[in-house]
């Protein structure tokens, strides 16, 4: 007779507005499964596996674990911490360790590539001293950038609160008769999936951004300028949707400011948009507005999508499912299987085909003259925005709620980064 | 027998989420009185006038008519024109030539203390002159800085969406276990109001804003340092809120670029976070995250405050019951009757009394330390974001909608400023 297992699940990177409902998910598989036993989540990812920081996630108030899913950014926490790829390196014995003494048969991480990354080398060094675990990726991230999946859970919503923001702002500058040159800059590192979303907002059958700018292409700044003066000599009103993340044909990026390196390399970007103002301002008009949701975008769950909500949960609840049938080292992903109606299934890609590799939007995705997206793109992004979340509301607000921190007692000594 | 009269409507200054529930309000009220014949709404506010840009709000789709009020930003347009102070303006002989051709008997504006202005003067104008008018006010201001009112219909909705925003930001902070200052820019150009309403968001009794910064005081940028390090060296995590409008002991805006002047004479703000950003990075610590929604405070309908747009309704619809009794040359405002439970009623006061003049946050409401509101003040604020508005949705988005520019024939020349 097999003994029963734990599981352990765990939320990296940056946040977004249903990261939580794949948690839900994977608990409500996790609770009716025979194999199963507790069922552990981690705070702050790989961190909170090496200082043993679990908590019991069926002692959870049941009501909390439900609300979580509404709650934006990850109830577990998260951390940007890459492990080393050498094996001797002696986070993975500890965490190993950590694993063992707390029988954890069944690890999910909840993340984009950087965690693809982190759950393929932990498969691979469990395969190699031989240690019996199931290890399954459950993807997120807002930059849709992942592969091996049509699309990642946390884009839909935060497209869908970019579009709502556009046409909000379109009814606030179409007030006024003056012209007016509006510049949206949106999230997004290296993969212009999100400021292409911006495409979709539209009234009354005309799209309200007119032209959009993605770092896959080089930008470059005369023909930035012109484009945007063609638009504002024909129509007066320009909406301009540029991703945080454009760069010159050299590869530096297009930054107001200086730029700084996170922990994993990467950029830490921002104020393009300021650069972006300052130039049509001196070149066009001086009146130009811009908008800069920052942060906002990733965590706005009282805008979130209703597909992109189901989809987190599901893709929770079939990861944990397809670990009890016994895979090991794959990412659950979405396979869109038809657009209209809109219908998607899982499936699974191995994590090394996943980790460190970023899907960009594809170059016939964009318009030739590379200041728009194409009609096959929008139809991809389409669905995806689709169907309402009503947040539960208290005092006027969202009712958010949280995990309580009650951590299990810790079975072996103190993680040598907290010791004295 | 008295001759049936027409009625005319328009909407000036800044936008609000809700500013379109008094348009539909009003008209609610007008279709059915006896008194009232055609119900017009002139395009772009006084200018509209100027230029005999009419709609006939009877001949709107009813669909649409009902639709507005769920619709931000001025669905008649706006302006910013400031009538001259000298009757003898040639301004003044021809919004009357046009109120007379048109057989205006009613005059509705919808906006802030400019707007009140311009009613009041055409107010005493129309005294003046001895045309039969009735000249009613409707009070609508993001700001809440109106005189004669308890508070402006459009404060609660920016409230609650700013509220909103801080609550998912500092979710997304909390993700991290960095220390982090977090600095929001709210709008409110001499009052702070809207600053002030950042003390409302909470989570688990306690307030997420740690410190708040209105333009009622003087900002001194050494004082505000040293309490952002002393709330960080405490808790580690620092949340600030801080008016556009702050300005020094000499009363210059605090602005890390240049101010410019709009066509009132207000500055055209912008930027304080991003100077308030540098000075604590250079001070403090570099994890510094600025959160600037912008316009999006104004315009955000799909986060309006329920008890905002059923104000920002029957204050419209009682304003013109109150011009049918005869009342003219006054402002419709709120009176907030009792506060647990809410309970408010209309009330009048004189254009004189409102034109013009700007009600600031008390000192009283501001703690002697000048770093945050009071609970009085919180007290006063906390019933305007109660209730949720559920806009209906098309294609993932919120279905706005607009009114149809069918312009009724002009009856007399065209303005000068539009000829030749």
């Amino acid at each position: 007779m097999s003994q029963r297992k734990n599981m352990l699940i765990a939320q990296s990177g940056g946040p977004t507005a249903v990261i939580n409902a794949s948690v839900v998910g994977a608990f409500h598989r996790a609770v009716t499964a025979s194999d199963i036993h507790h069922i552990y989540g981690a705070y702050n990812g790989i961190v909170g596996v090496l200082k043993e920081t679990f908590v019991d996630l069926k002692k959870q108030d049941r009501r909390t674990m439900d609300g979580i899913q509404y709650t934006p950014s990850s109830a577990l926490g998260s951390c940007r911490y890459k492990l080393s790829s050498d094996f001797e390196h002696e986070d993975y014995r500890r965490i190993f360790d950590v694993f063992d003494a707390h029988k954890i048969g069944y690890f999910f991480y909840n993340g984009g590539n950087d965690s693809m990354d982190t759950a393929m080398k932990l498969n691979a060094y469990a395969r190699k001293i031989g240690y019996d675990i199931k290890i399954i990726g459950i993807p997120k991230t807002i930059d849709n950038d992942l592969v091996g999946t049509d699309h990642c859970p946390g884009y839909g919503s935060a497209a869908k609160y970019i579009n709502t923001s556009i046409l909000e702002s379109a009814f606030d500058c179409n007030t006024y008769t003056a012209r007016t040159v509006v510049l949206i800059e949106v999230m997004g590192r290296h993969a212009g999936w999100l400021a292409a979303s911006a495409s979709l907002a539209a009234f009354e059958g005309e799209r309200i951004v007119d032209l959009v700018y993605l770092p896959e292409l080089p930008f470059d700044l005369d023909t930035f300028l012109s484009q945007v003066e063609e638009v504002y000599r024909e129509k007066g009103k320009v909406f301009v949707a540029v991703s945080e993340g454009i760069r010159d044909k050299s590869g530096e990026f297009i930054l107001a400011g200086q730029s700084q390196h996170d922990e994993f390399g990467h950029s830490q970007l921002g104020g393009v948009s300021l650069y972006l103002q300052e130039m049509v301002q001196a070149n066009i008009t001086k009146r130009v507005k811009v908008i800069n949701p920052g942060i906002l975008q990733r965590c706005a769950a009282h805008c979130a999508s209703k597909t992109d909500l189901d989809e987190a949960y599901w893709i929770g609840y079939r990861a944990v499912d397809l670990a009890l049938q016994g895979y090991t080292g794959f990412m659950a992903g979405i396979k869109r299987e038809s657009n209209r109606p809109y219908k998607w299934s899982v499936e699974l890609t191995a994590l090394e085909n996943v980790a460190n590799k970023e899907k960009a939007v594809p170059r016939e995705w964009i318009v030739p003259e590379g200041n728009y997206v194409t009609e096959e793109c929008i139809e991809y992004m389409k669905p995806l925005i689709m169907g309402e979340v009503y947040v539960p509301a208290w005092e006027g607000l969202p009712r958010y709620v949280q995990l309580k921190k009650d951590f299990i007692p810790p079975k072996l000594e103190k993680w040598h980064d907290e010791k004295g």
